[in-house]
């Protein structure tokens, strides 16, 4: 069978190197146009492929697509996702066929090919999954051990619990929006700590966390558990996520039972679900864990993702900062050890779930993946290239965070996750 | 118009004073029989009445219901409850008015009456709403005390955000289950405060809490909030709420992000969504709020409900014991203020949100809403009836949760939500 990660592959399609969607990445989305009503695409250079023509045109009648086209028509992946890590990966390979530059089945039929082919700029891209569950984990150590050090003891920065959980929270499903949609700056109840009450308004301190979230692509049955060796078996896929954050809400508000209004008003996905199949070059082992998990969390094989991430804040009408370097191998719970936590307990899982990383920090300070860090709880300001300095995000700032995986000359990229941050609703 | 409320109205059907469900009731839920697939009913005495029946009979061809009889035919009320407050109440009315002993309509209708009435006993009930997203409050006063008493310090049990905020925090959705289902013990991590490391088992702290939920009638848009006059026009009806809890992995893992696995093996709804409507005359003003919630929580009308709850837990082949008796009209925060702080930061809310209460504790030891405050953190055992006593919930135990508003002879039942606990899943 031909591996469609092999580096040696090109397309008849003109791709840019510096490209986020070569032919070895092949990422599914969704997508509409004016004319063309919400279905399933996959990135390829500057364009999308539609995978509703492409079936409608046959080139998928060798697959065994039960549901085909309709599945393809859809407004999520979901349905898509339901059918199974066959069929993924059968369509991924098929797509790597169609557009081989040594294939002409669907180059050479001209009605199919301006049908299939839509240019990503005449496209609107929409949320890819209907979130069915959504948690966020906490699973860089330099970012826990930063929050750690500001808002409790330098000496012990890190909890008890820490090095040996997952640590994590159930988030909130409903606000999930896809890149591209404004965020308004929350409402909330906070208090300075010198303050003699909480007041409510705009949130002073609007922060970014840089994510990476995964998609489950195959779901258990309440009361099941996973052996972490097969744990990667229920991701499809992932995506960059920006998990907007209220500071000064949060802070309020988050004892004793966590952060609940200072993160709900809204959380970005990028709109593009990149394989962990195309990502299987970039697999890589993570920090060594001391002391060593339990055995249900303990991990013989490499279950990281070497994925470089930034961050640009782009005030109004001045040109774009890159504030933060990154990259998703210095997690120091893996995607893997994750999903087992989660089902640990018997809670089931359903595809769709999305399960972010939690901030990705560095070692360095500019590797820090949120604002608080950056200018460490507004106490050093960080300098942006038009001469503004910035403590929290501002009304009118836009955020996007970028992520590409490279290697033997192929990038397997992202896309962004972008937003830009409206004023607060008057009270 | 007639008041389905009235407690003059009787039916033509025979039912008992005792019954939870006479005619100014008339809850809704989803049930299946082996000869009709999932579908909504409406519990009348001992009966269900088959709206999708009652739909194709005719019954309802005077409403103005776009799309029955199909949306009579699902397996959640979700799409029912879309419809919005003008078609449940006209339903209601209608089903009020087939129902009162001078109508002749069903009742002399033998070939309508035999199908669109089942009795209970012959009916499998099923989840009512596939939940969207669902939060837990922690709305009672007497509860956080109770909490913060055992775990904190006695001398400043609340903490200093609890008289300001209504605290929450995102649950899992996937694992809510309807009455009748299993609850398998679950495995965990958990780490006694003098051991040296945590460990991984099953749950030796295995608690119910005595909870309300409201099911979210009204969908809002991201970033709208929700004046609280209006909150409770974006509310369906209510269930009763088992939020079962494993105390020993909770407390290892809750902090700093709040409670996760601890929570999310399973949580228990019952089967009728009792309507907001039904429950009007049993409005009652809530404890008086020291100091004066933010003006956005602000309440100028009784917006709590006087509905008495117990529970009783009954070990495999022992009798039950009724170990708490409380009332939701204990909750400091009320639902509209829950509801209306949700959505202050923009939040939005979907048709089927679940939000539940909380625990709720009344000021006597026996109407402690948890065997957490029961037995006092294990340190006063609760006799039962047949001599054994508890700490906390064992393997077979069935724990039954059960509530009703009762006045001037009318009594508005939410019928049971049940479980019996499985031994956990060999490691």
């Amino acid at each position: 069978m031909p591996n469609p990660n092999n580096p040696a592959l090109h397309s008849w399609i003109d791709i840019a190197p510096t490209s986020d969607f070569p032919i070895q990445n092949l990422p599914f989305g969704v997508f509409e146009t004016p004319e063309r009503g919400p279905r399933l695409g996959v990135a390829i250079g500057d364009y999308v492929l539609d995978l509703y023509a492409v079936s409608q045109f046959g080139f998928f009648e060798d697959l065994d697509i039960p549901t085909q086209p309709k599945v393809f028509r859809r407004r999520s992946l979901n349905s898509f996702i339901r059918l199974g890590r066959p069929v993924w990966r059968a369509v991924r390979l098929r797509v790597s066929e169609l557009l081989r530059h040594d294939n002409g089945e669907l180059r050479d039929n001209e009605e199919a090919m301006r049908t299939c082919l839509v240019r990503q700029s005449e496209v609107q891209m929409l949320r890819p999954v209907k979130p069915q569950n959504y948690t966020d984990f906490y699973s860089s150590i330099e970012h826990a051990t930063n929050v750690g050090i500001m808002f409790r003891d330098p000496a012990n920065a890190l909890l008890p619990n820490w090095r040996h959980i997952p640590i994590g929270y159930h988030g909130r499903a409903s606000s999930i929006v896809v890149s591209g949609t404004d965020i308004r700056r929350p409402n909330g109840q906070r208090k300075a700590p010198d303050a003699a009450a909480p007041s409510f308004g705009p949130s002073q301190q609007l922060d970014f966390e840089l994510e990476v979230a995964f998609v489950v692509g195959k779901s258990t049955e309440l009361g099941h558990s996973i052996p972490l060796q097969h744990a990667e078996e229920h991701i499809f896929g992932l995506v960059l996520f920006n998990d907007w954050s209220a500071r000064d809400i949060q802070s309020w508000e988050y004892v004793p039972l966590g952060p609940f209004l200072g993160k709900s008003f809204g959380s970005s996905v990028s709109p593009w679900v990149v394989t962990l199949d195309a990502l299987e070059p970039f697999r890589t082992a993570g920090p060594v864990q001391e002391p060593e998990p339990l055995l249900y969390l303990r991990q013989l094989d490499a279950h990281n993702f070497d994925i470089n991430l930034e961050v640009g804040i782009q005030p109004a009408d001045a040109p774009e900062t890159t504030v933060c370097r990154s990259n998703f191998r210095y997690m120091y719970w893996s995607m893997a050890q994750q999903l087992t936590h989660q089902a640990s307990n018997g809670c089931n899982l359903q595809v769709g779930d999305l399960y972010a990383s939690g901030t990705i920090s560095g070692h360095t300070p500019d590797s820090f993946g949120s604002m608080l860090e950056l200018a460490w709880k507004g106490t050093k300001p960080l300098p942006l290239t038009d001469g503004s300095e910035r403590k929290f995000i501002q009304d009118g700032d836009t955020v996007t965070i970028r992520g590409f995986a490279e290697k033997d000359g192929i990038r397997i990229g992202f896309g962004e996750v972008r937003g830009t941050v409206l004023p607060a609703n008057p009270l």
